[in-house]
This record gives structure tokens, sequence and C-alpha cells, in this order.
């Protein structure tokens, strides 16, 4: 009879039997007329222990990452962190690594003093070790979490197009693509597409690409990064589109802490338990920051929180009301798109902070055509350059809102990752187009 | 009390009830003092029935489409296909159309007179007539019943990034993007990317965008796409990727006949039941079509079967098997690219062809870093321009193999659909990048 074909998170279920198991080859160490190889799988890792000369041999030649197949008996062995490993009887070696590598992925002290640069460089390597691979399984299951969410919740999802004509805000920011000799563009948000959805399904959602081509060269910027959109129909407010994002976020949470504890504990993370999620107008924000966090707004621009005062505002209600989160309201009309909802001088518009970083922008839009039109022209921008998208208001919408959710800010400061470019599998910023 | 909020679909559950709609106009029709409206929600259609005066007062400003909340008591109907409608007490309308609508959107037997470029300058209106929208639902469920079976078999789901610095098949059909004023490239595939991540997770998917800067404009081409991918490691040989495809494609299609019920009958269409799925080499194949069928290989280019051919072949296998699809195996080495697995001079990899089209191009890759470096100098190229894809290959790579389903092809075949367009929320073509 075949060994049984298991994986090493399986193991400690097994000890006593013949068993097999494929993966890589993590980590070798030699022994006198010993060795011990320590292999990972898309689970974990096992230690397999080398006793026989004919194998020894053939570990000689093995570099490490070199793929294998391991038959054994399954021992107990109480130092293993899975309680268990395997004692070798058979090796099958399918291909050979060049080693040695060119870095560590094996060592998590040597992975953690790696520059940005080489943990970036090496991405197809560095991506193998457990440390950095956790980080992109739970990438995995808050989307898959989002996605379960808002299927419950009636919600369809949507693919729309990233080459489009025109720039959701009006041109800025845009990375130009020639398509067959004209100018397009890629798209900066599914914005557009997602409200024209809301005529057609009510709710709609979207997990894709989206593109901005900002100059500058930060820790929470990428140029392409996966945005979670929402969009919904038939709102009262922007705070139907924050209740849900509430419920939301304490359903991705739980998902995580249920399905992804041992990447969480890998990575020395916790998700948060919400109970509520605190609003404070920006106005009062404002006040807040000035008056009590000495913070000095940033005298040119629309007015806005910078990082520095994104940061001094979770810290305060961190504090105040152990909360991780802050929806900031209320945004006044300059720092907002044509088509946010108008509030007198304001906006139904708000953004959310996690642990000092602004995860998530959202509000209430603009659901008449005559109001929309008003609106484009009061910025100075034409209304015939936005007529697609002017169509399917002339023709009954209904009032409607909805948020992006940036998929890799969310993670980096979940995980408190020190560069947003951690929790891009492989990142595009300004200088990088590669791996 | 407030009314219950219900939608149409669940109308026959509350007669004699009173309740709450909401939804957009979706025909009007007046008969002396009564006037009956059908208003369409995200799950259906359902008749109002319209007999005070003031309120058909109201009705004689709303242009179709325009958007309304309407409260009443549900009252039976026989004649209605799902057995109910509305008696109006109260009517607020949320936001007016300008109606009359460029496209008659509430009449079927327009729709389907409507001529394709029509079809799709309106796109944010005809996507709601119910039977255009219904594709997409369907669409949605393939890309759900897509992760769900795939998570189930242990398959991580990635994110690759779709701005790239090189092609996958070394730089014909590429979009140029304008990168910070350097040439970057929009991804023609996320095939380098998921065979990297095989050395990570395994086994990983991905459902995106991909591109093809393809000048010919063909019933059955889209210059974007939906490409639903899997690879996987570990394999013995293609027909482990093959197998799983099968089975995948049986729950795909059970899936959709459970869960769109309605958007298939209303569509007239129906998901085939695989038993099983006959492979055919491409040799075979050519004897087949020019020995039986009449078929006339073209002559220049490397062998493949054209649109007819494809057609004829299967058309053939539902003659002679009773089966919908095919897959046609071991192409030769000159029609694959460069990372095909040989197999003497032929290769590893097959396609699906579904009702007349290939929908699924797959096989088995090379994964010794030595054999791609010569597979690479063998087509004339240079091993340096893959240098970030080979990283992965030379410290160890498992023996792999994958696949990729065109979204819309898929759903072009199973709806029978005349255009790959019409299998498109909003299509991009030689001529078209909006709406």
């Amino acid at each position: 009879m075949e060994p049984e074909s298991i994986r090493t998170s399986e193991a400690h279920q097994y000890i006593g039997k013949q068993v097999r198991l494929h993966g890589h080859v993590h980590a070798i160490r030699k022994l006198g007329n010993l060795a011990f190889l320590v292999l990972r799988d898309a689970k974990g890792l096992l230690q397999i222990v080398v006793d026989q000369q004919d194998q020894l041999a053939v570990i000689e030649e093995l570099g490490l990452e070199s793929t294998i197949i391991a038959t054994g008996e399954v021992k107990a062995q109480n130092k293993a962190s899975n309680g268990a490993e395997l004692l070798l009887s058979q090796l099958q070696v399918l291909s050979l690594s060049a080693g040695p590598l060119p870095v560590e992925i094996n060592k998590e002290s040597k992975l953690e003093s790696l520059s940005l640069s080489a943990m970036l460089d090496y991405r197809p390597l560095t991506l193998r070790a457990p440390a950095v691979r956790a980080i992109f399984k739970l990438e995995t299951e808050i989307c898959r979490a989002f996605r379960e969410f808002l299927t419950k919740e009636s919600f369809v999802e949507i693919h729309s197009p990233k080459i489009v004509a025109t720039g959701t805000e009006g041109g800025a920011q845009l990375f130009t693509v020639d398509y067959f000799g004209r100018k397009a563009y890629l798209a900066q948000s599914p914005q557009f597409y997602k409200q024209m959805m809301v005529g057609v399904f009510e709710r709609v959602f979207e997990i894709g690409p989206v593109y901005r081509a900002e100059e500058h060269e930060t820790s929470r910027h990428l140029n392409e990064y996966i945005s979670m959109d929402y969009e919904m129909g038939f709102i009262e407010s922007e705070q139907d589109v924050i209740n849900l994002e509430v419920r939301l976020l304490q359903h991705i949470f739980a998902h995580l802490q249920e399905v992804c504890t041992a990447e969480l504990s890998l990575l020395g993370a916790q998700a948060p338990v919400i109970k509520h999620i605190p609003q404070i107008t920006l106005a009062e924000a404002f006040v807040i920051l000035t008056e009590k966090l000495g913070w000095k707004p940033q005298s040119n621009g629309a007015p806005d929180l910078d990082p520095e005062g994104e940061r001094l505002l979770c810290q305060h209600f961190l504090e105040t009301e152990a909360c991780d989160l802050v929806f900031v309201t209320r945004y006044p009309r300059e720092s907002r798109p044509f088509y946010a909802m108008p509030l007198n001088e304001l906006t139904r518009s708000f953004d959310l902070l996690f642990r000092g970083l602004e995860v998530t922008t959202g509000g209430q839009r603009i659901h008449s055509h005559e109001e929309l039109v008003h609106s484009i022209k009061s910025r100075g921008m034409e209304p015939e350059a936005f007529n697609d998208y002017l169509q399917c208001f002339r023709y009954g919408m209904p009032p409607h809102g909805g948020l992006a959710i940036g998929l890799e800010r969310l993670t980096k400061q979940l995980l408190n990752l020190s560069n947003v470019r951690l929790a891009s599998l492989f990142p595009r910023d300004r200088n990088r187009v590669s791996p």
C-alpha cells in the first residue's frame, strides 16, 4: 500500500504511520552521521531526520529550496512546535536549487534586517518565507470575507474596465496608455462604473487594481494597488454606508481571527475586536488636534488631515475610547470630488482612519443629473467631458453612496508593517516595475 | 407600524399585507382612470396598480427609469408571473428621469433588434434591462463558484501586478504605458506571477483583467478581458490540470443551474451537465477534420485550429459523444510559448473547446532552470530579459502547470451570445474605450 500523502500541518495526527510529504527544502543541518532537514509546504514546516548513508549523500547535493518528495514514518517530537517529525525512508528529488540563496529566507532574524529593496528585488524568493507569505494569506482571507459579507447583503460583484477614456477627477495623476495610437488612461478608481452599476444591480462591489500616477515616494503610497469598493443604492444618507462598513469590518476581523490564527500569531498581530467606531467631523477633529494635541494644520491646499494629524487623532481615540478606528466626516467641498453629495458648504463624505492611517474614503454621491452638471461646472470642468457618466443620471438614479478600502493599507495597519510595499506581492512605485 | 420593506421577488409571500418597495419605473401603461406601473428592483419586476387621482397626476410626470418608493397592499394576481401585484397607497419619487429613453430597455423585442453599437453606446441604460443584467449575474456566480471550488482545493487567491516591465511571450501584442517617463506594459496574462507564486503557496488562482493589443475585430476577441487563472505545483503531468478543470466546470455549471435558475430561463440557456470531457490530440483532430469533416488547415503559421476547425470539431463530438466540450492536447512546440513543457517535438499543453470556441488554454510548464533557459534561447530570445522570472526557477520549482479560462468567452458560449462584447460590462475593442 502506498503511504498516504499528507501536509506538514497534519503530521501530528499520523504518529507511527508511513506518510509521504512534498515541498521545498527550507533548512538543512548536519550533525555527524545525521542530518536534519526542514521541509516547507503550503501549510507549514516539518523536521525530517536523515540517518541513512545513501540519503546523506543525496542531501550533500541538495541546495536550499530544492523540491522533494519525502517518505517515512512520523515520530512524536516534543521539541517541535507541531509535535512531530519524519524519519526518512525514501527521498525523491524533483528539482535542484542552485543555492546558496541570495537572501536567507529561512532565518527570521536575517529577514527582519533585510533592506526593503532586497526584500523586493528577490521577491519570488522572499515571498516563500513563512512570515512573508503569511501577510498574503491574510490578504486572501480579507478579500474572501469582504466578498462573503457583501454577497450575503445582496451585493453583486462587477468587473469594471481599467482602460478608460477620462479620469475620475478630471485628469490629474493618470497613467497614459497608447491605445491603438490614441491616448487612453488607467482607471484611478472604479467610481463612475460602480455608480452606473447601482442603476443596474442596486448594490455592487468590486475588488480590483487601481492606478495613481502620484510622484511621491512614501511608506503609504503605491502606484498600483488593490481597491475594495462597494456602492449601494436607495440609501438615506452616508450613515448607511458607514454602518455597513462597521459591520463589514467586524466580519472581516472576526473571520481573520478564526481562520488565520497561525498567520496572525506568526506576525505577532491581532485583529481588533470592534464594538463601535466613533465619528468626528473634520471641523471637530481640527479643534481637538490644534487645541489639545498641539497639531498645526498645513496652511496650503484644501483643509485635510496630514499624516501627523491622522496619527495624533487615532492616538487620541485609542486613549480616550480604546478604539483603533475613527470615522472623520463632513469634509468641505473643496477637499472632495465633484460627485460628493453637498451638505451646505460641506459634503456627506467620510474617511476611516485605522491606527493612524486613512484606509477608507467614502460618502454619499449626488444622484440628481441637474445638481451633478452644476457641480461639474462649478469646478471649472465641462459636463461634455463626462457624457458617458452623466447618461445614467439623466435616466433615474437612486440616492446612493459607497466607499473604497485600500487592501494593502488595511493590511499594513492590521499587521503594523513599516511600509505599504510589504503588503503588495509585487509592488509598483516610481522606481519599480519589476519583478 | 411602518410597512415592511420587501423585494419584488418576495411579493407573493405578502398577499394581503402592507409593504414598501423601491426601484426604477420599468414601464407605465394608462387605462382610463387607472395606471399600471411596473417597478423594477434588483430582484425582478412587479406590477403596481394606481387608481387614485392625485397619484395619477404624479405618474403623468414620471419618466421611465425614475426611481420611486411605493407603499401599498399586495394583492394576488394570477396573470402576473410572480402571482402578485401592489395596490398603491403612497408614492414617493426619489429622482425623475428625463425620458423618453433613447433605447427601449423595457421591451425585449426592441432590445433584440438593437444594433451592437447602440447596445454598447447606451451601456449604462441597456445593462438595466432584465435580460442584459442577467448575463452579468451569471458572470458573478461563475466567479464565485470558481473561487469557492478552488479555495476548497487549497488554492490561495493572489493579485498580480498589471503594469509589467516585459511581456509574457516576449513583446508582441502589448499595450504600452507611460510609466513616469519610462515604457512599461499592460500584462497579457498573470502567467509569470502565478508560476512564481507556486513556489510560495503551491496552488494559486487569480481572477483579473488581462490586456491584448490585438488589432483584429472579431466576435470572439476583446482587448481587455477577465482571465480566470489557476496554477498548481507538484503535479504528475498536464492531466492533473485537466482533471481539476473537469471537476471545476462541473461545479460551476451545477452552481449556476442551482442559483441562477431565473437568469438561465430568462436567457433561454441551460448549463451543460458534464459527465466526462473527451480528449483528442491536435494531430488526431487534424485527421478527423481533414478526412471526415472536409476542413482545410490554414497553410501559414504554426499548426492550430482556426474558428471553423474549432466549430466542426465540437459539432463532431456533440454528434458522436453528446459532449459540449472537448480537450485538444499535445500542441507542437512552435504553437506554444517557451515555458510549455516539451514532450518530444510536442508539448504537454491543451486547449478546451466549448460549443465551438476555445475557452481555456493550459498545460504543464517547464520547471527546470536549465531547460527553461535553453527553451528561451531556442526561440531566439535573451534569457537576461527574463531574469526576474528565472529567479524562482534557479532556486527550486516543483513540476507544475495551470490554465486560464476567459470569463467572457465562457459566458458567451454558455448563453449562445452572438458576440463576446455582450458578455463584458463595458467592453474595450480597437474602436471603443467608452463608456
